[in-house]
């Protein structure tokens, strides 16, 4: 059969809810999927590589990146710029690989405007008094810290709405799970399958 | 956590395709799933149970049941009257169970319209000529019947376009993850979640 275009894979939740637990268990077991690379003006740090961890590129490279539009998003924090470059994930996705973008919401809503064929996730918490255990559960953080990220994560969980799915980290194993399935069954939508059901129809 | 709403499921595909098997290879393994019931007036043939097999009903009582809108299907078969009951599907939903209608494309495309909170599936075969194959290989069908079959079951695969999901038939197992899959990632919706999220949100 032709190869399938692979899926553009929105993936968020608030800090605290295990996302990144459960992308990378599920990533250790797909070969067909793979975590975008953002680029970034911000300093490599010793062990970063450039096309792994990020795109490192300068100021004007990135300015550059914005006016030729070949960023799905896009934002700066600390000085710094942050994106996803659109001509490193239409590769992949041409290629047949799934792209997952970890994304942060405001990022996450440009990126469902833009790519209207995407599957969103948000990745919920068991209950709010769960999520402020975890968070105090690391035990580095000031009263202050996590009362600012409490309300954060609020505000992050109620914008959960516009995703497609959600996925509740009660337990790591089920949430990677859970995300399996919503990938196998989002391959399965008749918009996807539709170039090999048309080889389907003519096949003898 | 609240009692989740059963979720409707639209199951269709042409005569060979093997729903009928993956079906009920499906539901041995599930207890939160049940097929619906179809009413009928068909009288009934030996071993037939009024409740399990179908609700054998008598035409003026099925006639009534169209009447005040009973029904979310019907359609009348060699001058028998078979439709899907509303108020039957309806208590199985509340009860948190999902009910899988195996019903053909036209009573379908009805069922989509007036229940738009469905999952419809659809189930094709790997190729025009396997399916062929699997109409002949049973052996006891004369050419024109064969013929007349073929030419229904293209038309009914042309209407795969008007269902969320393709389930390519290819082999039975396989069948049943995927439909395990569609129905686990339905069951993940934002807007089948909500009224537990809403509890997430509240809770301690």
């Amino acid at each position: 059969m032709t190869n399938k275009r692979g899926m553009l894979i929105i993936f968020s939740g608030p800090s605290g809810c295990g996302k990144g637990t459960v992308l990378s268990r599920f990533l250790a077991e797909r070969t067909d999927t793979v975590l975008s690379v953002s680029a970034t003006t911000r300093k490599p740090r010793p062990g970063d590589v450039d096309g792994v961890h990020y795109f490192f590129r300068t100021r004007e490279e990135f300015e550059r990146m914005i006016a030729a539009n070949e960023l799905l998003e896009y934002a700066e924090y600390s000085g710094n710029y942050y994106g996803t470059p659109a001509p490193y994930v239409e590769e992949c996705l041409a290629a047949g690989k799934n792209v997952i973008l970890e994304i942060e919401v405001q990022g996450a809503l440009k990126v469902m405007q833009t790519c209207p064929d995407h599957v969103s996730i948000f990745v919920g918490v068991p209950s709010i008094g769960e999520l402020e255990r975890r968070l105090r559960g690391r035990g580095t953080e000031e009263e202050e810290v996590i009362l600012r990220r409490m309300a954060a994560a609020k505000q992050e969980l109620a914008t959960a709405e516009k995703y497609q799915y959600l996925v509740i980290n009660d337990d790591v194993d089920k949430a990677v799970l859970r995300l399996q399935a919503i990938l196998e069954a989002e391959s399965l939508r008749y918009n996807r399958m539709k170039t090999n059901f048309m080889e389907v129809m003519n096949n003898a």
